[in-house]
């Protein structure tokens, strides 16, 4: 019965003033937007206006950046910026329809909390809530929960798989139906419709139940981004939405066939996981022109900056102390995100690359690929690996906001609008709805 | 040069459906209020135009009252609601002026994740954040962070004063000037303006920075109410605003007193401490209209619900085995709220009060103050303990939401007003300008 086209599913990246690391010293840039209400306002509302499926914050437990002082990182432009949770609350008041997704860590929270936060932004938002779920890697991060060193990879993975039946155990506390509200018996719920979790595990303990009723989506949306073999089986058991990074589209194809794979292994439909690799526009009226833009944005790059995002990009291996014009040395195993650190080993030896032209090379995309010409070259480039089995969409990075994500609306979305790949209008009220996303049952209610 | 007034201040103590355990099924309440945004807003906004200095929400991690089964838990009307922060974040886009504080506990939380959402709260809302600092005193929030019981009193206060230490530290991460946004220089911030913290202490290790500027309140307004020895002493140390519970005014002067010598002792100014018993105002026409009212709730409170609620204001001792028409027991000492359970020993012992009668007293004001009868009556008794050293202002506690709030902004402010007694219009913009509070200084600031 399945009759639907199927559709391009786009979120926005959005991080004030821009993703490229130089977009804050763009004469365009608010270079204090990432504590400007009213500019993450205006941003979520143009993202709506474009029918984008949702909104994204990414999200850093301190300043993650490994510059050595603080006089090398006062030269980098996003050492502030809102919460999540609370700027995502607050967008919920302003906003309709638009998906609001916000990455939050397993490493440094307790499951109760998280759980219990997501869900009220989906009562908030009336089912608009999806959390990207990350484990943190940096040590600038564990320093500001007790620790010295970040956990290594495999136990942050531990962590996390457990931390997820938990969270999802929790928002199953209650039926859908459970609350009765009968003033006259004074019953306010049905006690056969309470499901107390009583998880008893290796790294949690946790009674429940819940204190919310079940969210309107049921769970928010389980977004991950973990490219490495225990990120992708964590995301082919857990993951709705993946996101994910590649320059070419035969890496595209495989990796989404391997997650697809895998999806399927776990006993799970392929069709209710969207793979969505990060595309980092640059739009022009022609090449040339977005060609010029990219180079504005490169010229802006300080070269302190530059290394300090490669040694935050290898996993916090730092090569400051290696010749800028010289090759990226061997690298030793880090405990940060592998999948990261190999993309970039990789294309330093592939393409001869120095250091500086390595650090250039990430400024903008930052391994994600980076899609440069008109809007009609740009959603060629979409629609190709849209149909040719690489993508379910794209996580798109504006360089620089607000104009990046203007440009996107009015002159890349009406493109692929022409061409039947993507919506005209809303036709649900949820983010599950809009990514075609099957509500989950509840306890007391599998099949 | 101080010629202004000294003016009640008010905080209004939102709990849908309202503060009496019985109205959930009153025929006026939302029953369903606790998850109805819609709801809020329409609390809030009218606060707001009655000029309250804020609203104010408690919280547990869990469902709390300790019942012992799922059967007895479903007559219980509060098993869930919005997770503060993410609803006063929410509030912040549809309020302007009114003040916007909500309780956290620093027992089940990491001191980096309170003091950024905080932080960005106060930033969403232009300066109107306040954080209610609690310990958690229940088995049930407990188990629900890897514990079977709760944490003894000394451990919680031990704790509760070093997150303080960090919290407020990792406030004052940045000067308030220290954001350059030089784009020619590409100097973001002047880094002799950035403070790391390096707290190493006994419960926390915790680096920073904190990846937010300063808050525009400096500081939000810290909020404490506990009573204990241990409870006064770190309100001195640390609150600005005491919530606590009186039932008469030579109490209530004791621990005003009280409190403000040992704030001096801590070298702070006592005029910077501000003390808000609650009260739980019912309001007629006539003394007899506000009396009916009351029974009106009174019999809505089920047996079960009543019990269940004693045995949680006495620090989960369970009395449910000993008679309902009898005598209160001696107490085992508790590790829970030690004040609380005193005054309601003292109480039952000399008014004479069976188990029955004892529950029936708390389900409307649990130890708080009621306050019953006409718009002038009730201005008259809070005139009384406002300008006999009784209180700086008043925790409003309505009993039925909205009807308690807005004939509480109907008919009691103008009657304050009239007496110069409350202000008729905001004059600061800011929680702190509400609630004549000084900004803090911050590091590298101080005199």
């Amino acid at each position: 019965m399945k009759t639907q086209r199927r559709m391009i599913r786009l979120g926005a990246f959005l991080v004030a003033p821009g993703y490229h690391i130089g977009a804050w010293r763009h004469p365009h840039a608010h270079a204090d937007g990432g504590l400007d209400f009213g500019h993450y306002r205006d941003l979520v509302q143009t993202a709506e206006r474009g029918k984008f499926d949702m909104v994204f914050l990414s999200d850093g437990l301190g300043v993650r950046t490994p510059y050595r002082d603080e006089e090398e990182l006062s030269h980098w432009g996003r050492s502030v910026q809102f919460e999540p949770l609370t700027l995502l609350s607050a967008l919920a008041v302003s906003t309709e329809r638009i998906g609001l997704a916000a990455t939050a860590s397993t490493t440094y929270h307790e499951p109760f909390n998280i759980a219990r936060q997501f869900a009220s932004l989906d009562h908030l938002s009336a089912g608009r809530s999806g959390w990207n779920v990350v484990t943190s890697v940096t040590d600038a991060e564990a320093r500001n929960f007790n620790r010295q060193t970040q956990l290594d990879h495999a136990s942050r993975y531990h962590r996390a798989r457990e931390f997820m039946e938990v969270v999802t155990g929790l928002w199953d506390s209650w039926e859908d139906d459970a609350f009765l509200y009968d003033k006259e018996a004074g019953r306010f719920f049905d006690p056969d419709k309470l499901h107390i979790l009583k998880h008893q595990g290796q790294h949690f303990s946790v009674h429940g139940p819940l204190n919310l009723s079940r969210a309107p989506q049921g769970h928010p949306v389980i977004i991950q981004a973990g490219a490495s073999a225990d990120g992708q089986d964590f995301a082919a058991q857990w993951a709705e939405v993946v996101f994910t990074a590649h320059q070419r589209l035969d890496q595209a194809q495989a990796f989404y066939r391997s997650v697809k794979e895998q999806v399927v292994e776990h006993g799970r439909d392929p069709e209710q996981v969207k793979i969505m690799p990060g595309v980092f526009p640059v739009i022009g009226r022609t090449r040339a022109e977005a060609e010029d833009k990219y180079a504005v944005l490169q010229d802006l790059v300080d070269p302190v900056v530059g290394l300090g995002l490669l040694t935050w990009l290898l996993g916090d291996v730092d090569v400051s102390g290696y010749p800028l014009d010289g090759p990226l040395p061997e690298l030793p195993t880090t405990e940060g995100s592998i999948s990261r650190q190999q993309l970039l080993y990789e294309k330093a030896r592939s393409e001869g690359l120095t250091i500086r032209e390595l650090y250039h090379s990430v400024s903008g995309g930052r391994g994600h690929r980076i899609v440069m010409g008109t809007p009609e070259s740009i959603a060629d480039e979409l629609e190709e690996w849209f149909v040719n089995g690489g993508a379910d969409g794209f996580n798109v990075m504006p360089p620089l906001l607000p104009d990046g994500l203007d440009e996107f609306v009015g002159l890349v979305i009406p493109e692929l609008q022409r061409r039947g790949l993507f919506r005209t209008e809303y036709e649900g009220t949820t983010l599950r709805e809009h990514l075609g996303l099957n509500r989950p049952r509840g306890a007391g209610q599998r099949p």
